[in-house]
């Protein structure tokens, strides 16, 4: 294990970690990400996720805390890690990972899928939310359909505190999701306010995709007319939605507790 | 219906504007708080608050869109509203308000109330979100127990949408509140990890406060002493929490659910 010692900000290492963290091109040419903060690393490499280069500061961070070896050690001073900490984190530790590219055909759908759909979704904090709620119900995957972001984008890593590592996700066409969707005979539960049903009297117990388009414009038809049934929450106050996270946690308990009960 | 016109940063109304957003301790002292975008002033207008200034750009908001009169207005410049913009909000209004200080006996508990509790919460965008289920669950009131943050803080009126005015919000301390529900005959569901039943096991049809602690500490002991009952989301995943404006939407509409279904 090598340990290298920076304590310049201009150094070229720390300017290509910065580099990394801001451009979605550059994280896809290179295949390579980076993953800020010790719970989302630690979910990192619990999940078999291949470390390259581990950065931290000692003054912050307890190194011999994370379960790691065999990787590139860069240690930083306070002034460095402040410069490339994203929005203003304490934690002191970052990491250099190789980020994978699961396909439709990766996902092992078990004996009776629990899958979320996110069409369209423009937030990296809502996809993020949505994938710890997935967490927390064993879904068996969160597909992201046409998205606006990479799956690896910094801002989505920290709001799934790492659940983008512990959820398998996949990134594709709606087209191809539909087509996937139908060819497993999945059922498809389309969210949306027009022609629809309370979710609490739909059946989620077979295999179900729950299918989110954003708080704005909601789903495109080609999903409306793929759905196997259409449904809602209601809304019964002053406001016309919720957040698409919110949403989403909510019709992936129901199905969790038809499932259990 | 009288209109001053601003072109300067520096114009002692601006000065006293950016104040009221930045200081709790002003917005106590005055009386006085501010509501920034379209859909939040709307909220607020209806919901009958008294609004004494309407602050807007006439470059980016058509000020006819506003169902007000009667109330001062100040037409500001693109650079003054720039200024003002609470993070980088584009939506050219904004207004100054006289805030309501709900107490626990200004709650009307109806016939069958569901009361959210929040205990500690330290974000105000998660009392925000909060806020936002609880309006769409038409939900009776919200009560901040031992508050770390005002109401009226701007970023909670922001993650609220203008939830905060449509659904009564009381801010008292712990020992006041259980006390208050107790009297009222409503059923106490804390949610905690340990010696707790799966919450949808335990009957919300009746009266129902669902109280929720911090991610990160959950609740005082006094919370879960003066419990009916203890529940919990199973966690099913590898992570170990849920964003709390997550599980106390899963816990609200469960509560919805039982009472219609």
């Amino acid at each position: 294990m090598e340990t290298l010692h920076i304590s310049s900000t201009q150094n070229p290492r720390i300017k290509h970690l910065m580099a990394l963290q801001q451009k979605a091109q550059l994280r896809r040419s290179e295949q390579r990400i980076v993953v800020e903060g010790a719970r989302e690393l630690h979910h990192c490499i619990n999940a078999g996720f291949s470390v390259e280069t581990v950065i931290y500061c000692p003054d912050i961070f307890d190194i011999s805390s994370l379960p790691i070896s065999r990787c590139e050690m860069l240690e930083v001073t306070p002034q460095v890690y402040e410069k490339i900490a994203y929005r203003g984190s304490t934690e002191g530790v970052m990491a250099i990972v190789e980020p994978r590219q699961l396909a439709l055909s990766d996902i092992n759908l078990g004996d009776n899928p629990l899958i979320v759909v996110l069409e369209g979704v423009e937030k990296p904090g809502n996809i993020g939310a949505v994938l710890r709620s997935a967490d927390a119900a064993h879904a068996t995957a969160v597909i992201v359909c046409d998205p606006l972001t990479d799956l690896y984008n910094p801002n989505l890593i920290r709001s799934s505190i790492g659940a983008i590592f512990t959820v398998p996700c996949v990134a594709c066409s709606s087209d191809e999701c539909i087509h996937f969707l139908k060819e497993n005979n999945i059922n498809i539960l389309t969210a949306q306010l027009q022609d629809s049903e309370p979710y609490y009297n739909t059946p989620m117990q077979g295999a179900t995709a729950i299918v989110m388009g954003t708080e704005s414009t909601g789903l495109t038809n080609a999903w409306r007319q793929a759905a196997t049934a259409h449904i809602r929450i209601p809304m019964q106050g002053a406001l016309d939605s919720l957040n698409v996270s919110v949403s989403t946690a909510i019709l992936l308990f129901e199905a969790v507790r038809q499932r259990v009960t």
